[in-house]
């Protein structure tokens, strides 16, 4: 992964971004300026994942500000309020865009008293810290999991929490990078992941890519696999961990923890501490967002369901810490989740 | 569903079958007059639905046979033998196919001693008897499916097993469409189903039609309606069952028993008694059929995982008898299904 490509870069004056939604067919970039255009970017999934929407809201705000520095102080402080309020809005699961944002907006108010410039630079800074915190929490998420797996074993993943969603080895995918890198191989079944095939497309795609070996998979396959006893174990990624150590991920996550959990296979979920919400008691208390019937009834590019026909499409679903065999963070892995487990990591 | 489009129509020379690969956004029709396109239309889901396939292969073997009827009485019996069981390699899952090329095979052999024309007949008239079987078959099960189920519920299903799979008003949707006839109404969410949609395409088209409540969701999503208490029972179809009651259907049917199971949601498989193949002892010994792996990765005209990265595709699933509560046939309902019960109803 050394030289993979990186999901969201800053470039000096502008974020680059991998417009992940035309993958594999295309590889191509968006230059971000503003932060109208970083909210489509994420609202659109150009940019995914809950900790790449993190570090790409941090270059955002950085990049967006630049045309207010030569503002009166007061002047860019509002305005800095205003493009994080905005930026938070594009989003409302993942809890890294609203992590990444109050950094930003506290790193705003360390710096009220100073020349915008400064200002400016401690935004550029700030950006790029949280880039290299979720670039070490890649890091120390793999090696923590490749503590808890063997080599050789045959792992399902949902959804893609990947070099793409993150910084570097991604979050349920690092122990398998890292893993490809230290002489430690597993087999891979990827969901493909309805309605955005983010399993397909991405997963896919970058496991392919790292050489890993890799199968898709619908999603209605998994049970199937685990009744075949070709499942040693799930690991998934995360957008928010509630306190009570509830996780919401993308939807079909928690039907996989179920098949799991019926199957006796350990069911493991990824993500930094960032990833951690103690501001939100439980998983009923995440907001799960609802996208476009579009995206179930021609996400190909073809009519799949009929004119007018109802469809219901939450992105998220929360999967309940009584499913959940551990949380792997980067300070640590968390047994048997709850409020104590949770609350010792953070 | 008096004036409903029929799947399968005979008519007199040569078998009228809808194209379903192309609904929901075109309604073509194929002419079948040779065992070849029978076997390409069984092959390629232009027909689908264990009873319709049954129906289709009767009509087939008749319509193909038509050309032999002037050859020696030796050498009609030698071809109609070819022609089942050329018929019978066309899908290896669903048992309806067998049975009603038996029973034309049973028809053949009852008139080795006859004119072709009094065996051409008789094999006209078996086939005719297999709808005439079929469509008595769905009523039924709607009869003995509404004793079972409540007005007002809400249903899940997956797949289709409505009146395309079928003769008149399917298995799984007998109760909702001839419910819907007979003022009892339901709630109803179709499973998209992928790989090949049925759920979306022709599930929730039949469903509109007749002016049922339906709602599309991706299948993955599934788990989470029944977390919120949303689905009071799931309603399928099937393709065979064995003898001890477990049954194979569509890929992705075991994980929605196993979520309804985990959420305490009545699981129900409804199919006629043709469904029931007592030379298969249990679910284990169901050949699953493998499908191309094109109908994921590029399954709507689009490719959706990367060029050459590997794919699993099971078109069918099993679904151990103890995760069903009822198997609904034509012949009664058989709960908590076992072999004891089976055999009552066979």
């Amino acid at each position: 992964m050394g030289n993979a490509i990186k999901p969201v870069e800053w470039m000096g004056d502008h974020v680059k971004i991998l417009n992940q939604t035309l993958l594999p067919s295309e590889v191509k970039f968006m230059e971000i300026r503003t932060a109208q255009q970083m909210w489509d970017a994420i609202k659109m999934l150009c940019v995914r994942g809950a900790p790449a929407i993190g570090v790409a809201a941090g270059y955002g705000v950085t990049a967006a500000m630049q045309e207010h520095v030569d503002k009166p102080v007061e002047r860019y402080h509002a305005e800095l309020e205003k493009v994080i309020d905005y930026l938070a809005t594009s989003r409302p699961t993942a809890v890294n865009l609203f992590w990444a944002l109050d950094r930003m907006k506290e790193t705003g108010s360390r710096h009220r008293e100073d020349a915008n410039a400064v200002t400016q630079q401690a935004l550029e800074e700030q950006a790029k810290a949280i880039e290299q915190y979720e670039e070490n929490a890649c890091i120390a998420i793999g090696e923590n999991a490749l503590a808890l797996l063997k080599d050789g074993m045959t792992l399902l993943t949902h959804c893609n929490a990947g070099g793409l969603a993150t910084v570097h080895y991604g979050t349920a995918l690092a122990p398998m990078l890292l893993g490809k890198e230290r002489g430690v191989h597993f087999k891979v079944y990827a969901d493909e992941t309805r309605p955005l095939l983010q399993g397909a497309r991405l997963t896919a795609w970058e496991l392919q890519q790292a050489g890993v070996d890799v199968t898709v998979i619908t999603d209605n396959m998994a049970g199937m696999l685990m009744k075949q006893g070709k499942i040693d174990a799930v690991i998934v990624g995360c957008d928010r961990i509630a306190a009570n150590g509830d996780a919401a991920n993308k939807i079909g996550t928690y039907s996989v923890a179920v098949l799991a959990k019926h199957h006796q296979i350990p069911f493991y979920v990824a993500g930094p501490v960032s990833t951690i919400d103690m501001n939100t008691p439980t998983g009923d208390d995440i907001p799960i967002e609802e996208r476009d019937w579009e995206e179930v009834s021609c996400g190909f590019g073809k009519r799949t369901a009929p004119e007018g026909v109802k469809v219901y499409n939450p992105a998220f679903d929360v999967t309940p810490h009584e499913l959940i065999t551990a949380i792997i963070t980067d300070k640590g892995i968390v047994r048997n989740p709850d409020e104590a487990g949770i609350a010792e990591v953070v």
